[in-house]
């Protein structure tokens, strides 16, 4: 039976992982008869954000697993015990956690880097010749995971495209409902939150972007 | 265009409004062309669960409009904002925030109140006309709103069935992808996670939910 691993970064678009997103890929996985694990880092996120005002939520603090924890219903474990033998794919959903917490492209921009847990995990899944899906804003990351002339979207943001061509990625415009594939790298991307104006535009993408990764596993 | 509130009591299982049931709720919404807009009261959470421990987070206080902002990208209002004249169903997802911020159910079993605004909220809809939805635990709050001989299910589980018959409702045991329809109240009940083992068992049971409301209007 084929099984993915997820990695997770928080709970909630604006400090963590994207709610949606998540929710939309656990099911077009277990659609597909696909068994999945959930992950994330045993870290504090960068900051809290109060999702109903889109301010920093001052002295609050928040750890990204235990808050990731939320999205998979306790089903989760600490990044540090995904080991690449036990996977034939890995799913990383969008949503600020993956340029906040994964890495600190929300900060630094080009010059990020990116979690070394997880940049490991992500490595090692690529060396070993297995599918990898970034979404949203995740594949920021591609570049210093599949090195230079990998191919990946974020949508038509220009500013981020710049930024994963300057890190040596090479960025396709895409829209909401379709992939970019690196056949090459088995990378799959989608745009999903970085363009969808609704659950189901986002939902449409995602559900390529499974599809799309199960076929290269 | 039809219209619907969805009432959300924080965002976590075991604390507040269980994440998938509400995004398959707000999927299945949007795949039927129908407008929502979600709402949760400006109030603190009885308690903050730590959903990688399932222990209460000492200390911890979190506000559950605040918490539920997360599950609605930030798109919510304030409970008390809900006007019956705007809308045409009420829907209200599973997840212990239900018993716990929405109600005290979680804690005083058949002795349990709901929350005043949801519950002058919830009664207004039904004095109007209008048909309700209550996933999951929710339907603990059935025979509050509308009284004695109120039919509805929570699944199959014999404690919390036999709460709801104390206080007046008339429990029907229902499968994980069927529902509970009483006409005459127009309230359509499901168990989703009182019983789902599995994210798309839960989204069979809320789809069939969310299209028996929208017949109802």
């Amino acid at each position: 039976m084929t099984k993915v691993a997820i990695v997770l970064s928080g709970s909630g678009v604006f400090d963590g992982s994207e709610i949606y997103e998540s929710v939309l890929t656990f099911l077009a996985l277990e659609e597909k008869g696909v068994e999945y694990q959930c992950f994330a880092p045993d870290i504090q996120q960068l900051h809290v954000i109060n999702h109903l005002t889109g301010d920093v939520a001052e002295g609050e603090s928040r750890n990204v697993l235990v808050e990731a924890a939320r999205l998979a219903r306790g089903e989760i474990k600490e990044l540090g015990e995904a080991r690449v033998e036990d996977f034939d794919a890995l799913i990383v959903p969008g949503g600020f956690g993956a340029a906040k917490n994964l890495s600190d492209f929300a900060i630094k921009g080009a010059d990020m880097s990116v979690l070394p847990a997880f940049l490991d995990f992500a490595k090692g899944m690529h060396a070993a010749g297995k599918p990898v899906a970034l979404i949203c804003i995740a594949p920021t990351m591609a570049a210093r995971i599949f090195g230079d002339g990998v191919k990946c979207t974020i949508g038509n943001a220009e500013d981020v495209a710049e930024a994963i061509n300057t890190m040596g990625g090479k960025h396709q415009a895409c829209p909401v409902d379709e992939v970019c594939i690196d056949a090459d790298n088995k990378l799959v991307t989608t745009p999903a939150y970085m363009l969808a104006g609704s659950i189901s535009e986002a939902g449409k993408g995602i559900r390529r972007c499974v599809d799309e990764v199960l076929k290269l596993v």
